[in-house]
């Protein structure tokens, strides 16, 4: 089926479009009734996450609600490792926390890497359902986590000020590091992979903490695996948002993805100086702006938009949107992203 | 009294030393057994902030037991809101929480600004008598927190995963923001000008959560207080250490700061070429390299030492010295910063 709004395609590809396209990271989520509704008539995050049909309908509440360019499959980068046998809890208020997790290089081991399509099909069902649904009225972004931050939660099994633990397992055990992060790239190829055959347009890795390793570490032990994956992933364009790795700009615009996610701590000046100078970018308005009034959105809209230029831009924040920002400031950035374009072609 | 060790004052000076100095923050704690045993024959952290004579011992210890460059008085950024009347207290294995904090622009005018020698007397009487125990074998660095830093833990009360109350207030009332940074400003001055007076031959500004702002608000919130203040301290070289602020190298470079403190997230090569080309640079090891092999953190260090260059550096850390982190490790480090130094003057 073709798509009618392939804004967000075409710009991943290069291509100059009509308008910069617009989505929101978490879109799908905490910050809509809508979802609120669903989420709150079943016991916990993991039902929803495991029923396709209500997976695609929170996926496509954005879409109708928001206006925005595309659909992301409501999921969580936590659905790999626990396929890999190290499950998850999603505890309210606190994030996720595994009851198991990798202490030595021992327990490399025990991790499973078969059946991927069978343990996963809870999410590949639920992008099918989404791309009926849908009917091409916008592109579905599939996603997973990149490998380095899969294996910071497989060690830390849960949230960190300083993540040491899983730090100091790259400096005590660089051999059992790569091992375990080929296995998780293996998986995360085979899921990619399924997920674009079930209709996703576009993957994106999230690697959300990337900023905690050092410069060497995260060239070893991130980029190499990022690199794989998306080396591998042809059939569809490809973003890799490393929140925080400012130091690998270099190595993110060698790479093959076809876009690069940025975090509101950087400048569009910045990273096209800085090794980006030909590559798409997706971002990165502050998260925070969204709590200012409406008039301050339009006007950090319009900043950041100006800061990117016309062209090769995918406009996002720079984060997750938070939880607690209110439906209507989103939309007002979503608003603000097409009338500014509007605005600018009129001139 | 002259100072018989005074590397580290003639590197922060911009003069070529007869090897690099080192020191490690937070080397005054929690890491030796001997600062353990003051500890535990105490109520609580803050009892021995306030103990001048035992913030004094402890201040010590790292210098006999370590041998480092330098003493870094025992204390606390957050005796600065405490004395600003927003007290707080330190929770075991959590960190500080505050039971007051500023909600609202109102709050600003209920801080106190007045009586900071008196109300920090415990702070500056600690240095007198660290001074006449060192009795000049090593300088004495004074710190406080950087404002935006003091604004962040005024205005979120603890840690966050996003501090996106400080941020929003930010973007909501830039305004009284500026004007409770201010105040805290010319607080920190009179209280580093305090500390300096009582015997600190430098001081350092922790900017700890720089690195959770955007680069416009950090520049206008965070970098135009952190230079009010580098500029008002002439009297000793002073120290800015803007964590995760790699988007501000360009002003911290432009700032009358004598040293950059760097995190390990940033290569010398990065720093010297984006902005800080003739900045005497301090740090930056991966914290986590110390949970190696006395052979992985002599190679570490050795590493590090080769990317900054033999001059216009001093050797630390790239943050806090980890709590769990054994204390033949810290010496190990210390020991191959001098080491490496002797074998590359052999040559």
């Amino acid at each position: 089926m073709a798509l009618q709004n392939d804004l967000l395609i075409r710009t991943a590809q290069g291509q100059k479009g009509e308008r910069t396209p617009v989505w929101v990271m978490r879109q799908a989520g905490r910050i809509l009734p809508q979802y609120l509704a669903i989420r709150n008539s079943l016991k916990d995050f993991k039902e929803l996450v495991k029923t396709p049909h209500l997976a695609a309908e929170v996926t496509i509440q954005p879409v109708d609600i928001l206006g925005t360019d595309a659909a992301i499959i409501f999921s969580d980068i936590l659905v790999v490792p626990e396929a890999m046998d190290l499950p998850y809890d999603m505890i309210e208020k606190k994030g996720p926390s595994f009851p198991k997790t990798i202490q030595s290089p021992d327990d490399i081991k025990l991790l499973n890497t078969n059946d991927i399509a069978d343990r996963l099909a809870y999410v590949t069902e639920a992008i099918a359902i989404t791309k009926r649904q849908l009917a091409g009225r916008v592109p579905i972004i599939g996603f997973a986590g990149a490998p380095l931050t899969i294996f910071t939660y497989m060690i830390e099994g849960q949230g960190s000020k300083t993540f040491s633990k899983a730090r100091s397992f790259l400096f005590r055990y660089p051999e059992a590091s790569h091992l375990l992060l080929q296995k998780i790239t293996e998986v995360t190829i085979i899921y990619l992979k399924l997920q674009v055959q079930a209709g996703a347009n576009l993957v994106q890795l999230f690697d959300s903490w990337a900023g905690t390793y050092n410069p060497l570490h995260y060239s070893e032990f991130g980029m190499r695996y990022n690199a794989q994956i998306v080396t591998a992933i042809r059939e569809v364009p490809t973003t890799i948002f490393a929140k925080g790795a400012f130091f690998a700009l270099q190595e993110l615009g060698q790479s093959q993805a076809s876009v690069i996610g940025l975090d509101w701590h950087t400048t569009p000046a910045f990273v096209r100086q800085n090794g980006c100078a030909d590559k798409v970018l997706q971002g990165n308005m502050d998260p925070c702006a969204l709590y200012g009034s409406f008039k301050d959105i339009q006007k950090a809209t319009r900043l950041m938009l100006e800061g990117f230029g016309s062209q090769a831009h995918i406009a996002n924040l720079g984060h997750g949107v938070y939880p607690d920002t209110s439906a209507d400031k989103v939309k007002c950035f979503i608003d603000s992203v097409k009338e500014f374009q509007l605005s600018a072609s009129a001139h």
